[in-house]
């Protein structure tokens, strides 16, 4: 399947794991957080209008709205994506992955996403990537992604979930197994006869959280289940069948039983700290969210309902609910389930990602918040020392009840209850009130306001010196995540065009003194880092807001693919040590320098990296591509393509 | 009327205008941004539990929670409720003032609260008081309340309001004719023919906004509409009739004849600059909001469902809905409204203060936000440059409709529309799934946490020396607001029970350097203020920050009720220039001297202040009565009852 869907848009190179292939791009999704900067991007290209099929700016991460900022840059999205062809969709309308499958969303097409969980798209069949957003505005102006050919990695289902396991258990089953680094260089396939079962919306919730694992993107074959789908959307004739060729070979298998299954959760702080419920209940819950991308469904709320009806919440539990979208939100309010929350106890929030990027419902230091999202990050709450754990909204429900971590069969048990028969209508309300389409002519309109206050233009970019001799100015760990690098959040999202004031922010979550540090130091700089460095979203503001404070080199034991990505297009050399060892040798403060760097980059994947200090080699490698290799010597993509 | 709820209540002094009267309290009312102080409060009082009818503590403002302070107020301000016997709205649960209507008000009872518009619980014929923190606490713990009698404004209405002219046009009229210094130390008192058309929630819409008139309570009788309403929240065995004898005089006296009314729209910036719609229609609009304790009903929403049901919204507008409680938000999902506000285009919030109150929806710089709150003050919306338009729900779902400033009534006629039928069920949702009541047994219980990093202990309050020789740090303009005083918004709102944080917002929207200036003065200061010096919220921060910075002295031209008794309650001396004139003739950095404070505050009214830059003399006068006189000297309420 998947190998079928990457020959459909080869445009350049052989699909052989680890080469460089071109693909083109039908379709491209946007989301404010990242889509400032495309905006910003697509005016430095200079774009007439969008070359695409279907574009769509989203307006699901900045709804606070606690000062200015956040209005002031939706009018800049609005009147941008008018002038570039793009539709907008208005914010509050809902959070990307699941709006753009139910209005966008077509088996067999590509689409490229300034979001990391781009992927989910993979539940409809499509090739959907989460890159950065300068590849996103390429895509835009027609030109193909490069890429590395992943491995194709076969997951193979079978059985059928019982009763109080749902699909989010499937994913965190599978995070269990392989931990956060699992799916790296991979695209995860799902097929088998345990898929007959799990709706378009279930493989939504397994493909979006692909992002956890690593992986390249997630793909399902377009079957019964994508139809039935489209169907209910009112689209049943954008619907295309499309499956693996029977005894299709993978480069790695693994297969789930679902009848195995039981209620799982990720503990604080990852992901892949998953557990099964049952060995953690009891303890004390004060918070319960129901939401995001990563159980995004009507099901999922409609599960909750069906559990919550009639009866109380906790008295300890602040239980909030926030609506995926308004058409799902729309949906619980004709289906009766909406009055049936509110009656238990329930907080409605407006329809967005909201706590999920930490824009919202925080919780107090240390006490458990259980929540239906993909990630627990450190302090992606919004709040430090945050202790978040990761379900489905079936051990969510049935923990808000009792008010501790509650594994929902033995709540059942103990109540009698039946398994949950969520009320999900055949046919969705379709909402299109706050989707303006693009406009049949553009080229006269006018960006309003031209730019505000908060948005900058994007920083200078200028190549590298000849050698390069540079401090280590920070030493981050294993799994150190983009907001880890570069915060989300309620203070820093605000700032997302506003690079200077957003750079302030830099590394500040493991070193409040960072930029401090960077901004006096009078050279450029280098960070040294574990294994799956930069791993979690797609914001370039990673690469960007350090390489405005001066960062040149990483050296790292490994990298997550879209931010080795994103520092390669910004003019940050990421380089991998050849034996991992070598990490622990170097301290802050060391200098390490690099000779011949713009001879050899292009000539050799094998170099040398000296330290100065401790008169120590170091042997170190890259991967990049002869096209990579250019953008980092001109300074980024931007000046390889402006001075091209 | 409003003679007999204070005879029913006095327990000192003759209620004669402008003698000291104290009234015993039945209820009161505190919200979070105001109620963690008055939990502090009760500490310092040593309370064992509460001593009146009914105490409940909501939680309405601080519901953002983008970092981990909100939550921690919480779960302080819940465990706290239930130590000291108080009931606790959960977080979410709605607007303190309809949810207190809806569940706890009783006709002929009285109540105090931390909160300006307490006063719109005399929509059931309540005698129900704005006050500041310290003196709910002291009703709490059983003490009466002390003010001076205010004098007797009966408004009679006659008439009937026509087709899109409502309740909110009624108080904006008021508000037109009489500015927000009109209501100043007066009650007013509604009667007459017009009433029989207004039900409970329409009243409340102008009892409430009777605070934005400067007025010390409003009150209505409690007649067939009163009963009707309690009859439809379940509560017809509370409903007591109450009116005023046939022939009553009042003290002064205005009528409104509300069929002549028409559409009105306060301008920015301030809840008095009232003009027809009509004169004002045409201007574009970016962002409507429905909600607030201004418009609080299910009706007032409906109105706007039905406006709204088939119809688009305006492409440019975003049509913000802040549902007051969740017992409303039920009732539009039942009634099927919420649907139809989803379907055309509108973002549902969480129930709560939100917009209101600046924590979330501010909009751009410069553009238009029309809104059903009761207050405009110059960036309170979170924005600074705001450009906020108060008025009726019909004129914001006409102009969320047109994305201009429309007359409802203008829109009816070009669309051929039938005045709204708004869907509202005889019988509410009763809904207390978030009201926690008080534990029959409190002593043994616990404040968790006891105190968490943003909670801190109030500041030491310290006596006057002898003889005040103060600079003057600020010179205010007049009708100056406690938002410019201590503002809210989502920056400052979080620190309410964190004074040394919360003292550096210390007039910076008036004067940014204000804080540095007071710190770096080594001595106690002076501010002196215009007319109507401190309007608006009752937040007693507006007193606390400023002593904390040194304020011992304001000179103004007026003062605004709730606010001077907070400056006495802390130990800031209020005093009043005789010739208004002199206040134009003191520049900042002038040194004022008061001689002999100790010996002559108690015996003259009138005093001497002297200008020792200038060698000028001025006039100046208070109105303390002998107990604020030795609460100023005792440096505030709270060492005299220390050492009292």
């Amino acid at each position: 399947m998947a190998h079928k869907l990457i020959a459909a848009h080869l445009v350049d190179g052989t699909p052989t794991p680890g080469h460089e292939i071109a693909l083109s791009i039908d379709q491209t999704l946007t989301q404010d957080a990242t889509g400032t900067l495309v905006m910003q991007e697509l005016e430095a290209l200079g774009l007439r209008r969008a070359r695409t099929r279907v574009s769509v700016q989203y307006v699901d991460h900045n709804l606070l709205q606690a000062d200015e900022k956040n209005a002031e840059d939706h009018e800049y999205l609005r009147t941008a994506a008018q002038r570039y062809g793009l539709w907008y969709s208005k914010p509050g309308n809902g959070v990307s992955h699941p709006t753009h499958m139910q209005r966008f969303g077509i088996p067999g097409t590509s689409m490229v996403g300034s979001d990391s969980h781009t992927c989910a798209a993979g539940s409809l069949g499509m090739l959907a990537i989460g890159v950065g957003g300068l590849e996103v505005a390429l895509a835009i102006a027609g030109q193909p992604l490069r890429i590395r050919m992943p491995e194709i990695w076969g997951v193979r289902l079978t059985g059928q979930l019982p009763p109080w396991v749902s699909a989010k258990d499937v994913i965190l089953e599978m995070l269990r197994r392989h931990t956060v680094t699992g799916g790296v260089n991979r695209i995860i396939e799902y097929h088998g006869p345990g898929l007959d079962t799990l709706t378009a919306m279930d493989r939504h919730v397994i493909a979006n959280m692909g992002a956890e694992l690593g992986a390249t993107t997630t793909v399902f074959p377009s079957d019964h289940a994508v139809r039935a789908f489209l169907a209910g959307e009112g689209r049943e004739h954008d619907f295309v069948e499309l499956a693996a060729d029977p005894g299709a070979n993978y480069d790695h298998t693994d297969e789930i039983d679902l009848s195995t299954l039981q209620p799982l959760i990720a503990r604080p702080s990852a992901p892949d700290n998953v557990v099964p419920v049952s060995e953690v209940s009891g303890s004390p819950v004060s918070q319960t969210v129901i939401g995001s991308s990563a159980n995004p469904g009507l099901r999922d709320f409609a599960v909750v309902a069906d559990m919550l009806r009639g009866r109380s919440t906790h008295d300890s539990v602040s239980v909030d609910v926030n609506p995926t979208s308004r058409e799902i939100l729309q949906d619980l309010a004709k289906t009766g389930d909406l009055t049936d929350l509110i009656a238990a106890g329930a907080r409605i929030h407006q329809s967005g990602c909201m706590g999920c990027i930490g824009m919202g419902q925080a919780p107090a230091v240390g006490q458990n918040s259980l929540r239906t999202f993909p990630r627990n990050f450190p302090g992606r709450s919004g709040t430090p020392e945050d202790s978040v754990w990761l379900c489905s909204p079936e051990t969510a429900a049935a923990s808000a009840l009792t008010g501790a971590i509650t594994d929902p069969r033995q709540l059942a048990e103990r109540l009698s209850l039946n398994p949950p028969q969520p009320r999900v209508p055949e046919h969705a309300s379709v909402n299109t009130e706050m989707l303006l389409a693009p406009p049949e002519e553009t080229e006269s309109l006018r960006i309003q306001p031209v730019k505000g206050p908060n948005i900058s233009a994007l920083p200078e970019f200028t190549p590298p010196p000849r050698d390069l001799e540079l401090a280590v100015l920070l030493i981050a760990g294993d799994n150190v995540s983009t907001d880890e690098i570069s915060p989300a959040g309620a203070a820093a999202l605000p700032l997302r065009s506003n690079i200077p004031a957003l750079a302030e922010f830099t590394f500040t979550r493991i070193d409040p003194d960072y930029p401090r540090r960077a901004r006096g130091h009078a050279q450029d700089h280098a960070v040294v880092g574990g294994d799956n460095y930069g791993q979690g979203s797609s914001r370039e503001h990673a690469a960007i807001t350090p390489r405005h404070l001066g960062l040149r080199l990483v050296v790292a034991k490994s990298y997550a693919r879209i931010h080795w990505q994103n520092l390669i297009n910004f003019g940050i050399l990421p380089l991998e040590f050849t034996d991992p060892a070598d990490y622990d040798d170097i301290a802050r403060g060391d200098v390490l320098r690099l000779d011949r760097l713009h001879e050899d980059l292009g000539h050799h994947t094998e170099l040398t990296l000296h330290n100065t200090t401790r008169q120590h080699d170091y042997r170190v490698h890259h991967r990049l591509s002869p096209r990579q290799v250019e953008a980092v010597l001109a300074g980024g993509i931007i000046p390889m393509l402006a001075h091209g």
